[in-house]
């Protein structure tokens, strides 16, 4: 399982293509599945643990987060004839080095940065795993679209959630957080921001000046223990992304613990929300805010047992069992 | 040998790594050596040529640098056992993926990019020469230190150079373009300014107000035909760098062409300038205005003659060729 580097695994607060490398890896280890996990060597796994960074580069400033990835993925690629198959969780380096992977190798494409990234893609000896299929990319082919799993026992059902809003991401344009408060302020609700602050001015001159710790209060980044409860007593989550996001762990999250969720119809949306089950996507700020006292109204057991049928933990990990089976049964045979 | 693929191997215009390995590969094939030179598909060579590059990333803003030089690097390791030696001229990816390297690796290192970047360097498998005494880390081992070379006939002497000054490099804080200007102000000389814009905002307020075409010409990017024509008929070289440059391979072509170099003494600036012989390094701004007419003084002659002796391609050459053979040896013997 290689693991990306740029925060532990699981992470400590932000980090979603790490906590879902975690939830797989214990998963499998779960299973009796033989895993080594690739990853920063704080990391905390029941798997066996080997890599080359001491810890995340996000979180060390005085690392290359460039040098950091290539030595890990060139020490991955070194020592992959022990293995049957290497999960590549990191993007496109290793698909650029895959002619030095000895094994077959599958990838979880967690989102793409630009067109300009597909030539790794379109040449990498890999399979390909889109986490939805509003996220397939025309020119390569998939094995499958395997959705993220959560843990749900660790996002617990709440029955009883208050009557303000949440908004949950990285503070960034493309996440809407500016947008989230004039939804909230129209609809007439207090609203909850969670995030790391991705885009500094962005923050200082759309978000913070509208943060007065009671209409519109900003947490912050929430870390794992917090995320249930801070997720669970909000009666809707608000998701009004500016870009086509490619799956919205956050929006699951929610999910898990009742809450019904008011997102952009864009990306992956259409495809993660039930309409009418648990929310609403939309496609702009009016049917928004006309969306968040429908979405009150939604059954949030409901909600919950959705979540437990399409995206727990078990689904996501049986799910790349059965591709892994296919990549090692084709070689074999 | 490994080229960059930032630009064509040789480059049209900018493109110092290029230009060196560019020189070093015909010079190698001229002896008999037979090289497979790995670059651009564009490039000309006597070498046999391969790569993945159809052209220069920094020619062409839909490709993403990152990627190209990743495919690149791995098609070389990919193919490294038909060869008796890998000779990396392309900074830090090839030694991070040194391990997957089947034969002995020698890297010409052309500059350190920062500190964060010698991790890389430490655990690469990999002979190092150094391009300067002065640009040697002490984290590091090295088989040599090798001046680059030019060619010598693409330089020829020019013994009637006129009155004016030039400036050649990226235009950038680092190369002290702005400084240039107000030396050659101060020594009431007429200056030549040449360089690929790197720094746009620093180009626009610290260089192009004084730019006049009179006092101060602005020819932009010059190419390697116009090189010797340029830096040929210029009385002096100015060259107050404001960083530790590695080595200065525009001072060293002026050399070629007779004209001496007044240059701040950083880097390797105090061991490339025989001083008062091709020029002189000085520590700051008053000491290059009066260093100006002395270095106009300075037998041109002298100059092109001390050129020859120690920056000529075939020296460069033939220190390569002693470290291959060095490299080659200790691994039968």
């Amino acid at each position: 399982m290689l693991a990306p580097v740029a925060w532990r695994t699981p992470p400590r607060h932000y980090g979603p293509w790490e906590l879902v490398t975690s939830l797989l890896t214990e998963g499998l280890v779960a299973r009796g599945v033989d895993v080594t996990l690739f990853a920063t060597l704080d990391s905390v796994t029941t798997a066996e643990l080997r890599g080359t960074s001491p810890h995340g580069y996000a979180e060390d400033p005085a690392r290359d987060g460039r040098i950091a990835e290539a030595l890990h993925v060139s020490n991955v690629l070194a020592h992959s004839a022990d293995f049957d198959l290497v999960h590549n969780q990191l993007d496109w380096l290793p698909l650029a080095f895959s002619q030095h992977c000895a094994i077959p190798m599958v990838t979880t494409i967690h989102g793409f940065s630009g067109a300009e990234i597909l030539p790794a893609y379109r040449q990498g000896r890999s399979a390909y795993v889109a986490i939805s299929n509003s996220d397939r990319s025309p020119e390569l082919d998939y094995i499958a679209t395997i959705h993220h799993g959560i843990d749900l026992e660790a996002l617990p059902f709440n029955a009883f959630p208050g009557a303000g809003l949440v908004a949950f991401g990285r503070i960034h344009p493309d996440k809407g957080t500016a947008e989230a408060i004039r939804i909230a302020r129209a609809a007439g609700r207090k609203l909850v921001l969670c995030g790391i602050v991705q885009d500094e001015r962005y923050f200082a001159e759309q978000v913070q000046p509208h943060v007065d710790g009671d209409r519109v209060q900003f947490l912050g980044s929430v870390g794992p223990e917090q995320r249930a409860e801070v997720l669970g007593s909000a009666a809707v989550l608000l998701h009004p992304i500016a870009f086509d996001e490619p799956f919205g762990l956050s929006v699951v999250e929610a999910f898990g613990c009742g809450t019904p969720v008011v997102a952009y119809r864009r990306g992956s949306m259409a495809e993660v929300i039930d309409d009418g089950v648990t929310g609403f996507a939309v496609p702009g700020f009016a049917e928004a805010v006309a969306a968040v006292d429908k979405a009150v109204d939604l059954d949030r057991a409901g909600v919950r047992k959705r979540a437990e049928e399409r995206f727990g933990v078990d689904t996501m990990v049986e799910s790349y069992l059965r591709v892994y089976r296919q990549l090692i049964d084709s070689r074999t045979n």
